[in-house]
């Protein structure tokens, strides 16, 4: 096998097979898996009761750069599918994995990615048990593009999701804000800053598992492309609302707050990859406070808003001015996952 | 809206939002897909009962061109998946897209390309359910790449598979060899082919529906990227058996033989798009063929070999002498699907 990707990986053929068994069958190692069908058989009596729901969700990766402070593109599409599925409450389970590969790239590279999705999914009990992989030839793919879709299962009684929302609800963010985003920005546009910020990219089942047995709890968004904004907006706008946010308890940190100076951008904008936006009935907001802070990627959990009957979104300034936060209209940082 | 796909499509941002909603839910408009969360929740009690298996498979279409006669990405990227599940026997259910769009597509394009895939899904009765959509600077992706999750029921008791395969069971293709992979190539390469020779792309379900019933069929597959080729390899391969393939059986169109000659390649290793290998119990042949032969994506089916102790992959030609398939190591064909 030579030290690169080439066409010869992406044939159907002798090398392909070869490829998928040294890297992929190796790392992802499960039964389901090495069935070696052109289908992952899934017991569903394994899997969960009657009655309950499966939750099913896919995204594509095309980071660039595929290596960054806290990640790869590797770990960002199992932590990213995996987030999609326990945001809606479920107990992800279940990964497939498809791989677009170019010509040329090195094999270790390549290698050092599906580590770091194995490594991840062991950490959080999914298994990876079924995936697809392409070759194209230079140029027409820039490095490597994963999907992974993912299938979870939602526990009986548990509904969380927009159409809940009401005027009064409680808004809370499980941690500081902007860091994925922040971290690829200093990268890739050569800021200079010389900084530990790293990427936040993480996979959130442990706070959803802390959340699941509270009451009033009534959607759950991760905040990744398009910010903590985006998600504020798509629920605005679900249920004809509004959100008030009080700038002066957003949890930035500093280095994030200095990049957003330096450029005129907004924190609650850029992408992260292990943050947890809430809305909750409000008596129960101490609660889940106090539930995130026992975790660790919750510690700097806090409650940053509320929702209005207003139908705008709004940044209250710290001497009570407020401002409306428009969703950007064009790409503020391409390819940030 | 532009006319072209920008990167604001890709942002999370307004633009992006409306794409969605005018181009995705519209043509793929579900229940399911309506509730607008970032994943799917799938009622398990209306998709099958306790003690059945779920099929998962997934692939990504990177194919060049993207328009074919016969078909499209889009329409690929359905039939495809559809097809990795219903090979296990199972009933397909629900699809996730996710596309990877390059900056400057038309959007007349896409449009063309998801109206493929919603009317495939509407002929199989299949629905489209969560998605996600990149969009990358120009040349960092050609034109347009489409990942396709799927799930679908396999009923109680049906067991297709590799590890039922043994000597003396008799090989089955649904129909000509080749269709796809000669008609990609004629195109590309511009062999200046005048013909109406076309991709045979569909989706394969129905020919699964009439196979089901039938005890004494061991394992399925479409022969896809690799071809039929690649697909007695792999069973070989999984049982440490042999195939011998009979030259004088193979239904192969005029059109496809002239391709190969022309270019001294083997439609055997030729990309399908909507054939089916069948390994079966040498008694059920017969019973095999009537069922194939009542469906017009099966009329042309065919009886071409059968499962030998020998551990080879034999082509027997017309006059008796025999040689070994063997699988092809360069990529013949690349970005074929």
């Amino acid at each position: 096998m030579t030290d690169f990707i080439t066409m010869a990986h992406g044939n159907g053929g002798a090398a392909m097979q070869k490829l998928i068994r040294e890297y992929f069958f190796d790392a992802f190692n499960n039964p389901i898996l090495a069935q070696g069908e052109d289908q992952a058989r899934i017991p569903l009596n394994e899997l969960t009761k009657c009655g309950q729901k499966l939750a099913f969700s896919t995204d594509s990766f095309v980071i660039d750069p595929i290596f960054f402070p806290g990640g790869n593109i590797g770990k960002l599409a199992v932590c990213g599918t995996m987030n999609d599925i326990a945001v809606g409450g479920a107990v992800p389970k279940y990964l497939s994995c498809g791989f677009i590969l170019e010509e040329g790239l090195p094999l270790s590279e390549l290698k050092t990615i599906i580590q770091a999705m194995a490594e991840t999914c062991q950490k959080a009990g999914v298994q990876v048990v079924t995936g697809d992989t392409k070759v194209v030839q230079k140029g027409a793919v820039d490095k490597i593009f994963i999907n992974t879709s993912g299938i979870g299962v939602i526990p009986d009684n548990l509904d969380w999701g927009a159409h809940r929302i009401e005027a009064g609800d409680q808004i809370i963010i499980s941690g500081t804000i902007g860091d994925h985003g922040a971290t690829i920005l200093n990268l890739r546009e050569n800021l200079g800053i010389r900084t530990a910020l790293q990427s936040d990219c993480a996979v959130l089942t442990p706070l959803i598992d802390l959340l699941r047995p509270i009451d009033g709890i009534k959607a759950v968004r991760d905040a990744t492309r398009g910010g903590v904004n985006a998600v504020l907006h798509e629920y605005a706008q679900a249920r004809d609302l509004g959100m008030r946010i009080e700038e002066a308890t957003l949890p930035i940190r500093s280095e994030v707050r200095g990049i957003c100076e330096i450029l005129g951008l907004e924190a609650l904008n850029f992408a992260n990859e292990g943050k947890l936006v809430i809305i909750a009935k409000a008596e129960k907001t101490a609660e889940i406070l106090t539930a995130l802070h026992s975790h660790q990627l919750g510690k700097n959990a806090a409650l940053i808003g509320e929702v209005t009957e207003d139908k705008k979104v709004r940044l209250a300034g710290i001497f009570g001015q407020s401002r409306l936060l428009d969703l950007p209209t064009n790409e503020p940082l391409p390819r940030i996952c």
